[in-house]
């Protein structure tokens, strides 16, 4: 059996001389609270505080991570419990479940996956050796018991792992019960909603129809005429906000954002109600509509998030069979220096607008983002994102984003996990990786430690909050 | 006059800390046999196994990658010894061309041809001088001896490499015959023929007409009709199974892969037989042949590689004077998450299929590829190819791949060569770089040292044999 | 009060068996002359050499660098000294722009223009303290007494940089006044005009055919038709030439270079010149008359300077009412396998024929320009360009490059700066940097330290004199 042990300098440069830089920066940060301001924890977790149900539910089934890693390997979705949708059978013991991950431990080396997942079993469940055939039903046992503990309970998990403030991503559909219910018990302050409206947004998706009716019955707004539509969206964003909401967030395949004289958009929406739209009129609709939202976030400050160029679902049968985020969405090649700019004329210099972007795409780190951060100050670069939050992948951001768009045109760290428990585990590692990167910058002559420290605690924490313009919040 | 040394620790991290675990791994792999799955070497050198001609011809004429850096700074292909097609004169004497590239010895300077030459000199023949124009006499005589001996005959230096397998590149139209030669001998495990069909599947390339033909009485199927031509092809596919290929290699330009209806593709292979099909069909044509190769490796179990994205032959001028593959193939942006789509849906989760794919555009690894392999167990990447076979460009390719896709979703090593002598230095060089990127690993406690070592003699033996389903094969 | 000292090991590699080489090398190459071949500086003011206003007029107001990482955190364009096209008022008073740019320092932590402005401040001032809110008043009084000294007037600090040739960037619609100038004075050698036509290729921007008026009466070619234009283009390149010019320049937002049939440029010309060439034929002719320039280079001898693929004045209000070169410039993807192939199949192997091609979009270092410099003998890679002239821009430029195309196919550093007092802390920068990558190389026993030596010298001195064809040059 081998050991797990979270090493003090994991992640830190190797190079003696940067590590004992860096290890003196990562001591100014590693204990700040963890602003997560994006993500996809459900917020019921929360509201209702009922124990996890299993190592394998809570660990395995609901992270498109693992189950990608271990599918592409040769497992069965079903084999690692995931229903599918039209009612087959799929692996109930979670027990079983477990055991499958762990064989396939051996994958992840080399992935943030692995690390994330250390950090996890060693910090959070006190786990002392590596997941494996022969340590699976031990590893099991020890995790099961634990969750049975009131220490255990997501608030009290959320207490222990710091977390300042949470926040959710939600359909405008969505009446917000969980959070009215958090708020109810004080916890209003600490998970807050976020405004996602993709579905709404594209007039040819099976169901927009009946969306646009559900937006219409919770808005009180009717949504016979484009007008309605909009007031029906902006109805719901000024429910988000009173619900703590402070952003919007936007994923969308394409990176155009145009708009349409309203005459057009109005006479797409009218064709779309009655089930006519084609491609190119649902495709000049969605982005036009993200203007629309632009033009809205100005006016109601709700931050406006855009993670563009994901082609979701690339298998079709996987995707028919067990639904969407299992592991089968791939980036294609975003552009945005064209694509973004009808929105940032518009509204790039504006004060009372901010808009956060993420990518998958790492070529535009340089040549588009940088330069674009660098320029409008309404616009800030978002965290490496999905498969670029990792050691390599945080370190590439910096080392192309920082010497044209600054440390103080990034958003800082953001998390974006459907994993709970990773969230430490990855607000630990991008600290370390951005300790690496300031102390080789000390080590190197080019920034002062003092700044260094300075620079590490905004990043860690400053950034987030100001970038999301949070009350209070103080850098950037 | 610069020694010329092989210090042991070349091309290892240069941190003292992380170097001296990368030693530690290096030594674990550097006497494994060396698998070559894929490659250019000639069948007919090893079947005649004739002494090696003199030190220019060995060396220089066949690289195009000397060839090429030459050219760069002036010289001309004939004065390195490639003669012209139309039989205008070239320099024939060995010792001049020799001269030529000693000359050129500092351009290579920071180069992979540089570090593999040094290897080849100083570990094949005992070379201890740099080229140059001072040495470039000395040294010829001092190869040209050696090449005299029996310790150099292909066999012998086959043997000495520790080459446990070599695949060769064929045409369809070969029957094998030196293969069939080295099988007589005892040598047909050693050696094994690839199936490459390109020239086959671009119906507007001039010549194609006559394959056809040459193809029909080969196979003896009528290729009258699309349906014969398939059959043909399976045919000759499974006469390359039974002398021992492994796989199929396709090298198209266009990365869309998508099969055209049967009736389609059965008109433009009349219309092409009848010499009248255009661009635009001759193109679809191909990108469908790949779908129909994708089905039949799925059948015969040869594994598909892709190697898409260069623009072969630049240089109109220079191609019409000298023919291919004299260094101005020159690569283009890729994109394979939509290309691959359709055979990925179609094939990617079908446990009979391989596909392995290689790239020269370094933006798709992180963005595509890595992604797409961590999710289709059909598909492995291939190792860095061509240009990227390089220091640098396996450190990127590792950095880039591994933390989406692990290290079990690559194919380990693979060279890629026509240089016969090469072969040592550059699987030499890729453990090195392997050891460097998994001693940095355990430097930054990310992996443990029993791993890395299983690890890396994983990517250095295990999973070649394993992606190319050798028998007896143990890893991935 | 940070103290602001400049490290002897500034830039250099952290690893410390790395530095000890690096070190060594820098030595070699620190105080070896500048040469730079390419840049923005206004001849006029060596020609007048009178003493620079103050510091904000001669740092901050001009740098658009340093303007538009303001901009992006808030501050307006007319608080920095930029006055509005329209009259519109602007901040006058230079002490109080030097303030502004004081407290935004922070900003600049992680970027090359905060290590230029630390080296210029320390070296060419004499400042010990970094600026900020509490210093600024200070530095500013340190830096207004020194400009008013003989020892800061332009020439003595051309002198006192150690710079050997200086290139200017002019239209072909001057007259070259300051050149002459400066050559009656004894400076004709030190200070050469650079030819850059772009605005007059370009036939449909507003003005172009008063240019063409203007073009006429300076080259007394009557431009009526499109032979004339010619003409006329070839009679100033001719007085470029006659001036000192070694080079033209040409900045094209696309790549695509492809001569027109003669009769076709004639018609689109003659509709130019009528006002009626549509945008289509507009870009034509541009993407024709490079190729156009690329023939005159051959003749003339003029060494042809690509940088494509930037949209120029991204925000079109600011461009309204500022003009051109506010930080606004923003990169869009480039490719040139395909764009550059004609031009170098008609040029690209032609002994007289030089192109210098640069870029910002780093996907086609290893991709496109290291294969195509690698093979066709007319083409250098130019030095990292202007977002890319940073740390970790040029580091990764030798990565992606050098193990293709080697080091002699590039031209060594180039600075294209606008900011005079900055050109040494460029080149500087430029020296450590190529100091730490060939250290690297010989850490990694892959180069000889003699080798990296004589390579350094050749990158800071040689090559650029050879790539431009300096009489004298002795490496490439």
């Amino acid at each position: 059996m081998r050991p797990l042990l979270l090493d003090e300098d994991r992640a830190l440069p190797a190079d003696p001389a940067t590590r004992v830089i860096a290890r003196r920066i990562h001591r100014e940060v590693r204990e700040l609270p963890l602003v997560c301001m994006h993500g996809h924890v459900d917020a019921a977790v929360l509201a209702a505080d009922r124990p996890f149900a299993d190592p394998a539910s809570l660990l395995v089934v609901p992270d498109h991570y693992l189950l990608r890693m271990l599918v592409s390997q040769g497992a069965e979705l079903a084999e690692l419990g995931v229903r599918p949708v039209d009612g087959e059978s799929a692996q109930t013991d979670p027990r079983e479940i477990w055991r499958r991950f762990c064989a396939g431990w051996h994958l992840f080396r080399g992935t943030p996956t692995r690390f994330w997942l250390e950090h996890e079993l060693a910090d959070v469940f006190g786990v002392t050796v590596q997941p494996g055939p022969d340590t699976a039903d031990a590893l099991y046992d020890q995790i099961a018991e634990q969750l049975g503990k009131p220490d255990f309970l997501p608030r009290a998990l959320f207490t222990r792992f710091g977390i300042e403030v949470l926040a959710t991503t939600d359909s405008p559909l969505s009446a917000l019960p969980d959070h009215a219910l958090l708020r109810e018990q004080g916890w209003g302050e600490k998970v807050v909603p976020t405004f996602r409206p993709d579905a709404l947004l594209h007039v040819r998706r099976p169901g927009w129809r009946a969306d646009v009716d559900a937006l219409a019955e919770l808005s009180g707004v009717d949504c016979g005429s484009y007008d309605g539509f909009l007031q029906a969206l902006r109805e719901r964003r000024r429910a988000f906000a009173a619900a703590g909401a402070l952003a919007t967030d936007h994923g969308h395949l394409a990176t155009a954002i145009t708009a349409l004289p309203p005459a057009d958009a109005a006479r797409v929406y009218a064709d779309a109600l009655a089930g006519r739209a084609d491609d190119r009129d649902a495709g000049a609709f969605a982005g036009h509509m993200l203007f629309e939202m632009a033009r809205m976030s100005r006016e109601d400050g709700l931050v406006m998030q855009l993670h563009p160029g994901v082609l979701r679902d690339h298998d079709t049968d996987v995707h028919a069979r067990f639904g969407p985020d299992m592991g089968f969405d791939i980036p294609v090649a975003a552009e945005f220096t064209r694509g973004l700019r009808p929105l940032l004329e518009a509204f790039g210099r504006d004060p009372g607008f901010r808009l956060v972007v993420f990518t998958v795409d790492e070529t535009t780190y340089s040549r588009e983002l940088a330069p674009l951060a660098g320029a409008y100050p309404a616009m800030r670069l978002g965290a490496p994102w999905w498969f670029l939050d990792s050691p390599h992948g945080m370190r590439r951001f910096r080392e192309a984003v920082t010497e044209t768009a600054g440390f103080y045109n990034t958003t800082g760290f953001v998390d974006d996990t459907r994993a709970f428990v990773s969230i430490p585990a990855r607000h630990d590692l991008a600290r370390r990786i951005d300790a690496g990167y300031l102390a080789a910058l000390v080590a190197e002559h080019r920034l002062g430690m003092e700044e260094a420290l300075e620079t590490a605690v905004d990043l860690a924490y400053n950034l987030p909050r100001a970038a999301y313009r949070k009350a209070g919040a103080d850098a950037g």
